[in-house]
This record gives C-alpha cells, structure tokens and sequence, in this order.
C-alpha cells in the first residue's frame, strides 16, 4: 500500500523539519488503508466494533522532511501471530528518493468499547502472510 | 477560569510561530476546565453522554507566540440562549503580557451518539448569567 | 480549488465524531493549495520567507462527520484587501452532499522571521478578484 | 522528571480512548522539561540553535486511558553514548496506577538549520550518567 504526503505547516515545527510526531499520523493513514485492504475498512470497524490497536510502534528518524516535500509511505504487512500482527513502513522523499523514516508496528484486533483482545482470523496467516 | 501552557515544539511551525491550530487546543483545555467548574467535567460526560459541543468559533490572532513563551489562557462564560451559550477567551504572553489570541466559541449541548441537541438547563442564565 | 479527506481514527474523538480541531487542519490543506495556485507555493515561501499568515478564522460547525466519511473541501479567494484577504471554506460529506462546515479566513501576508505585515500585491485585486 | 496530563477530548479517538500519537505529545512535553532541567531549555536552543532531535523512538501501549483521565508521565535520562542518548518514559494512570504506556526515545544533539549532529558535551556521562 502507497500514500502520498505533502508537508503542511502543521507539521513541521521551528527547526524548520517535520515534527516527529506528524510521520506518525502520515504512517497511520497509510495503515488504514493498508487495513481497508484485508477487509478491515472503517466504515465495516465502526459498525462491528472491532478495531486494530496498536500496541508497539518502533520508528527511526533517518533524515528530516521540509516543507513542501512530496513523500510517498511504503506500508506492508509483516509477521502474523495468534494475537498480534506487524506492519512495516517506509518513508521516501520523492525529489531525491531518500529514505526519511523506517517503522513498524505491532497490533493486535480488539472489540470497543471493552478492550477485548480477540484471536486473529486463522486465515489471516495463509491470505495475507506471503507479503511478509 | 485560567490555564497556562508553555510553548512546545508540537506547537510551532517553520514560520518559528506558534501554528494556528495549537492555540485551539490550548482553548479547549481552558474550555474544558471552565465547563467542569460549571459541573461539566470529563468524567460526568462519560457517564451522561451529555457533551458541550462547539457550534461556532472566532479567532483572531494578534501577536504569534513563540518557542517557550509561557501563556496565559483565560476563559469565562458569556452570553447564555435557549440552546446555546459563548464563551470567551484571551490568550497572554506572561513575558510582556502582550496579547496574542482573542477568541469567543458558542456551544450547545448535545447528547450523543445520536446527536440531539438539549435545551440548556434554565438555571444556568440565573446560576452563570452574571459573568458574562 | 477542491480537497478530499477521509476521517481518519486521529480526526474522530470519544464522541464519535471528527473534532472541531481537526477541521481546520483539512481546511489548512485545502487553503495551502489554494494558495499554490495563487503562486504562493510551498517550495516558494520556503525561500521567500513570505508567508500568509492567517489573521482571524469564522467556522461554523453544521453536521458532524463521522470515521471513515469522505469530505471535499471547497476554498475560494474572497474579499482582497490592502493588507488582508479572505479564504471561504465549505466541507461537504460526499455520501449525502450534506454541509458539515462552513468557515472564512483572513490573511496576511508576512516576511518571516520579522513577521513584518506586507502590502498585498496591486495586481491581485485584479487578477483574482473576480473570483470573490 | 514528572509531568501531568488531564485527558482531554483531543487526545481521544471514536474508540473511546486516548489515540496512540497522543501519548506522544504528553511525552515530548515531559521530555522538554527534562532537557530543561538538563541545561537545554527551550529559550536556549531558540538561541544557539542546538536542539536535540529524536532519532527513535519504541513505544508499548499496555492500557488504555480514557476522556478524564489523570496520567503522571515520568521521564529520566537513560544511556548516554558519544552521538546519542536515551530517555526512558513511563505514563501512569493516576486514579489505579496502572501502567498505560512504556516508552524510550534515543536522542541527537543537531545544529540546525543544517541539521548537523553534534558530539554530546563530556560532561553528560559524568554529570547524567549516575541517574541511568
């Protein structure tokens, strides 16, 4: 799954670079369509309640992103376990295809508003697992 | 009711200004505080699903704030309707009490999820009207 | 100029619905480009240190938008002052065509990092006038 | 160093708990002031244009906060390199003490606006390293 960004005011702060925060939001776009792709669309999570938390994030600040940069988000999944899957992402300025960020995320499938954490899909492993 | 903030790096931009956006979030704070002096806090919404909702904002900005100003955000009640009510906010840089944000915010309460806005509790004009 | 968003888990609060915050970050969006085509491109203020500086933001929140809505922002040029200009703003959910927002904005043009208000430039009156 | 957060309406998402980049913020603003107190205050690096950046950051959500919530963050400086150094973060829920969030974020001092990295003072290691 790809998105495209362009960098906004409201994400870069006074160093003149995007704050480290706003890759996350980038990256969370990116996942969610990601998500919509194995059939986890939110309009399906917002009836059924059941949504994909994250429970780890690991994020590496390679080089900083400047106002106006184009960058494209990389997101696929990784590793499927019983409770908790990864998805990893990369983010690449366009203008010299540099890589700004690497991430990855580990989530697991809970249903709201209990917090429940369920089983993933045993399915999951064998239609999505190739891509790790 | 008065809140304080100091300027963070999520706050600013690459103008070396405090973003637009970040001074609403410190109102709401204000906001939020000043609606629980009036017996609205966060954790009766919770239960009562009953939430003060903004229905209209101005904001004028006067002076940008910048990286480790210390703000003052005072807030009061203004007018009082049927089913909406203002508040009023001002936004000072303590350094030199400059003022940087004036902004006023009409609210209704509604009770969610579904949306239906509530007429405002008849003593509330007689209890708040006073402050306005 | 027209935008797309789809609301996101980070637009939508406990309320269920997109927060009255995140709106302007879309309208912010909308209004960036809007400006490009104006010739105030990102990659040009970056140089310049020219910037549009917002100086009073009017919203109206009409409807609420929910998870996984898609909205079209619609900014057009406004009212052309000496010194400020005005950006109008309608959100619309694309599902139901219903008006979620309604906003207007005045901005400055500033040289950073001064903050030195500018002169509009004559021409726009002129060339952009019409649009008003 | 310890900071507290009041969860706001911002911070949540239409799961009814606080949004997984919002703990980010609570813990960027626990961290500035733990750099404060190490001699780098945000008024300072305005001037000297030295700021330290966020190279990584691993962050585990184990809980979830909610809308009302009070969170005591506490960050302290952890390993101290030539390059890099790391500061550990633990976000607790004030009204049962659960733990909701662990975090670590590993930390370059750059020169901006060229982003150039800077050896860490020698000193640190004598001065810091005993809180490790």
């Amino acid at each position: 799954m790809e998105t495209r960004e362009e960098v906004m005011f409201f994400d870069t702060d006074c160093g003149a670079v995007v704050h480290n925060i706003a890759y996350l939001r980038m990256i969370e776009t990116c996942r969610t369509r990601l998500a919509a792709k194995m059939g986890m669309d939110l309009n399906s999570m917002a009836e059924t309640q059941v949504y994909p938390v994250v429970a780890r994030t690991e994020i590496d600040y390679k080089q900083p992103a400047k106002l106006g940069d184009w960058i494209t988000i990389k997101g696929r999944l990784g590793e499927i376990g019983k409770a908790r899957f990864w998805c990893h992402f990369e983010m690449i300025r366009e203008s010299d295809e540099s890589l700004l960020v690497s991430a990855r995320q580990s989530l697991a499938l809970v249903r709201m508003p209990q917090g429940k954490p369920l089983r993933l899909p045993s399915e999951w492993a064998q239609k999505w697992g190739a891509q790790a």
